[in-house]
């Protein structure tokens, strides 16, 4: 793991590294992170490690709880370049819903088959970020994503038993990702859109349940899949502070 | 409204009141109550104004957030004499119980009965607690609930426009209480058992998807609407300091 910067702002050092090939970012309390948890971080399909929306979730969790944060890009997202297979993919969804066409049937597809690449990814990455002295090999660990990052957070929980807990936001589920969410026991904190044309409840719901975790919760939300309201995100990172440990908060309202 | 006992526990002030034949208690923090939200917290059928999950997050609010809480026995609970037809209602849901038969079809019943004697009861409280002058009428106003609660809950806020906000737990939904929430417009977070033999999870999510609020949440956890997971206490406090405003708070994990 290579580091590639480092700029800092608002308390916040952002670090960005390369691996392999896998171009990722990590943000750290400016303050030290001692015992403080690490997030993973899993961007939806199409987005990169800084989308805005894990971006502004990541420097809440570093600014309100002092955790660290790590994301990655996707094979052929972001800063990594795309295969022949992946832009046929690109494409054909592209061409669905420029047809009024559904795109669940080749999201799903596409998702797995970028998902299978992601996991020992996301697991060298944890290799190396454990290897750091400021994290370590007993840091606490929790995954968060969506779509995309859903299905890779199912399958690295399933197949790594360092993810601890999941937070997770709306998927297009099929059998497999069914299958995936059996084998998860940590506790989990999924969210839904209840009104979401391309997502429905449905498949939503039955993935809650095929969830094999003891501890579990459902939130559902008006609108789409990325109509997630701003409160989920201090839900979101107090679910980790619950499970995984963490440091005192200071919140005004 | 006559104080009959004034208590204090652990930065906790607990007074008991009567008003007109309606018993009640209210909580503060010894510390002062300027601008604070007043929660008021609708006990489950069967229970009272001290049932001890009621109590627990009572105290949380005053505690944590520094909220006055008020709780009032419904129509002959606690310390208030049951009329002959409530007593005809109860003796059906114990019978049913007995003979295990649903039900659902009584206590809908029931509840509708004392909710509707209940949401004037509440309109008085709230009458004379604003009266108060560590109160007045510019605290903004919160109600949470769950079962019989739930059910006066949705009515009041439907009748009264000081009831900024709603934090919902499990009820037995009919028509009639569907009808009351297409009414309700003010923020809501609701909670569903996701595994209750008695209440099922269509009608939990009919109903929610009735409320008419645009600001609406749903919460599903596993087990009976009586094994709510202990960390949905402080999502409601945090619910409603989100919604009424509250005091700076601060929090160890």
């Amino acid at each position: 793991m290579h580091f590639t910067s480092e700029t800092s702002s608002d308390g916040v050092i952002e670090r960005t590294f390369i691996l392999d090939g896998i171009t990722g970012v990590l943000w750290s309390p400016a303050s030290g992170t001692t015992g403080a948890p690490l997030l993973l971080s899993g961007h939806a399909g199409g987005m990169h490690k800084k989308a805005p929306g894990l971006l502004a979730g990541a420097l809440h969790c570093v600014t309100t709880y002092g955790f660290t944060v790590a994301a990655v890009d996707a094979p052929g997202h972001g800063d990594r370049p795309r295969n022949q297979q992946d832009q046929r993919w690109a494409e054909a969804i592209h061409a669905a819903l420029a047809a009024d066409e559904p795109i669940a049937p080749i999201v799903v597809e596409y998702n797995r088959s970028l998902a299978e690449r992601a996991v020992p990814e996301w697991q060298a990455a944890l290799d190396a970020l454990q290897a750091l002295p400021e994290i370590g090999a007993e840091t606490p660990i929790g995954f968060g994503g969506m779509t995309l990052g859903v299905v890779t957070g199912l399958l690295l929980a399933a197949a790594d038993s360092r993810i601890a807990a999941l937070s997770l936001g709306g998927v297009f589920v099929d059998d497999a990702l069914i299958e995936a969410a059996r084998k998860v026991t940590v506790p989990v904190e999924y969210r839904i859109p209840w009104d979401d044309e391309n997502m429905d409840r449905d498949s939503g719901v039955a993935l809650f349940d095929a969830i094999a975790s003891k501890e579990k919760t459902l939130h559902a939300h008006p609108g789409r899949y990325n109509q997630v309201p701003e409160y989920e995100r201090d839900s979101s990172a107090r679910f980790f502070a619950r499970h995984l440990g963490g440091v005192a908060e200071t919140v005004s309202y």
